[in-house]
């Protein structure tokens, strides 16, 4: 078993500390509505946020979801900010300590760091912090992200004065959920070798709503992990244009959990199913024409978001030995991203 | 010549066509800083309003830059909108007509419509209309996309109140300067051989700034001329994970133009050198260990963003020759996108 896949087995384990430590917070300030809020940071941390930006815009606030490095190059955006939510896992990510730099002269009133480190620079210039405890990670995000989902759900459950008993019991569902799926025979080697057969594998992960976060995260820890070009479409947006890609060599991988828009995603499956393309659905529901479906149950915030990375981090690790590469391994990046 | 080559050609002249036509427009109201702004689309016409967000956030206005399926999902953004800039080729596109609906009922005070189509629904429900002059388009968004530039340029100055004779001239500027680079000799062939050397090609096109627009558009045209993967990656993300995709194979093409972060730009080409990844510049600037650099003028708005689009069209015209696809031939897709 590499650190990879060591890490995703710790997953359950990992979304139980963050539960265990839940107690322990100062209590967040409660929004009245129309507040200027920036929810930020960069790769998986920034993508985690995506659910809490629209569960803030329909809790009545003016929120903005940006990454750090966009958020560095437009100053006048926090600058006005009455909140600003800045994710690190590591909190010593370059474009987030510069953006911490930017602010000490003009920024937002009030910083909220989401850190697995509590001595972080992020932690340290924050106003309030919220811990991650997803403990050390060897390569690419994997509990780090999910923890931070849960860590999300909760901040927005406490900002917008939702009450939080059902989003712990969803976390802890979520938990349970993963420990029984990780002991289940799984796919994803089935599902690696159709996506191998055709040749070089390229990847297109489609989800709406809140899936936004599992398509965008889902892309990223495939190119890492696996190192095959894995692009995310939110929406509408693989229709207008990439949809050129499809054939065989393609696999288009649905997240099909609430508000992921499944009429739209059906007639999607309908177009692409006569060009070649590998069809993979994950979430509680299927599509006609799909090569292989992965069913996760129909949970709640944050469970329907945990429990489909699961089965993308699998698929990345059959990707990578399907293709001769070391799961997880970094070849040129670092664990932290400190250079601009 | 394809029609996707000949829409190429056709390029100057549309950008002449738009400028004969700019005295006829009713004025824009002048924004006095602070309004909340919507700036919209989908794919290359929603790339386009990027410039156009970055610089109405400079001015002072609470500006966001987001897609129209995304505001369809999120309609509390667009309700207590001051002004929604709405930009579609066709004027058709399914969300756009879709957020129209949406905005009967609430919606943003005032829409402006940039649409090549005056008799289109987009133009007929805006409340002032922006044509765009770019005319019949075969495939592939290229002259409608660099007249998009235009028209949001020309825009956005009326909109902050800067003076337009300068985006005028270098409008004017942008077209002499694309018909020269028509005339002469250019690198793309060679390129295309060395992306595709290495078997299936994959493409990372980098930008900051304004450069972001010319990285969208690009990787969309890409996939949609050439059937080929090519992400697109904003600002700092590239580095932090899909930098793992670098190795031979890899083609990264680095867009250097004003403010796209020269010096972030050159530590990644340092470290994607040595792995065998094949570097192109596009801009003012180069970068040591590049294998390819494609030289635009250093100008100014919107030229900077015209002039390096023509040398990914090209890219685009030879990557797909190098594959065996038809350049700009659709397989799949429409021109006019009107499926949710």
């Amino acid at each position: 078993m590499t650190p990879f896949e060591r890490d995703i087995t710790d997953q359950p384990a990992a979304l139980e500390r963050l539960l265990a430590a839940e107690r322990a917070h100062p209590p967040l300030p409660l929004l009245h509505g129309g507040e200027k809020i920036v929810v930020t940071g960069m790769g998986s941390s920034l993508y985690a946020g995506y659910p809490t930006w629209r569960r803030l815009l329909a809790a009545g606030a003016d929120a903005w979801w940006i990454s750090a490095s966009e958020l560095l190059d437009n100053p006048t955006l926090a600058q006005r900010a009455h909140l600003a939510i800045v994710t690190s896992q590591s909190g010593r990510s370059g474009e987030v300590l510069a953006l911490l730099d930017q602010w000490d002269k003009a920024g937002p009133r009030h910083v909220i760091g989401v850190t697995d480190d509590p001595d972080s620079p992020l932690a340290r210039r924050s106003h309030l912090v919220r811990p991650l405890h997803s403990g050390p990670e060897a390569t690419v995000s994997t509990k780090s992200y999910l923890n931070t989902l849960a860590a999300h759900a909760l901040l927005a459950g406490e900002l917008t004065g939702d009450p939080l008993g059902p989003v712990i019991s969803e976390i802890r569902l979520a938990a349970a959920e993963l420990a029984r799926a990780l002991r289940a025979r799984h796919p994803s080697a089935v599902i690696a070798a159709a996506a191998t057969g055709a040749g070089s594998p390229r990847l297109a992960l489609l989800g709406g709503g809140d899936q936004a976060a599992t398509a965008l995260t889902g892309a990223l820890i495939l190119k890492e992990a696996a190192k095959v070009p894995a692009e995310a479409f939110v929406g509408g947006a693989f229709r207008h244009g990439p949809i050129e890609l499809a054939g065989p060599g393609l696999t288009a991988v649905m997240l099909t959990g609430p508000g992921s828009g499944r009429d739209s995603l059906a007639h999607l499956a309908a177009d692409l199913a006569p060009t070649g393309t590998t069809l993979v659905t994950i979430g509680p529901h299927t599509l006609p024409g799909v090569f292989h479906h992965i069913p996760t149950p129909q949970a709640g915030r944050p469970a329907d978001l945990i429990l489909p990375m699961l089965a993308i981090q699998r698929l990345a690790v059959a990707l990578a030995r399907a293709t001769g590469v070391e799961p997880g391994h970094f070849h040129i990046g670092q664990k932290v991203t400190q250079t601009l």
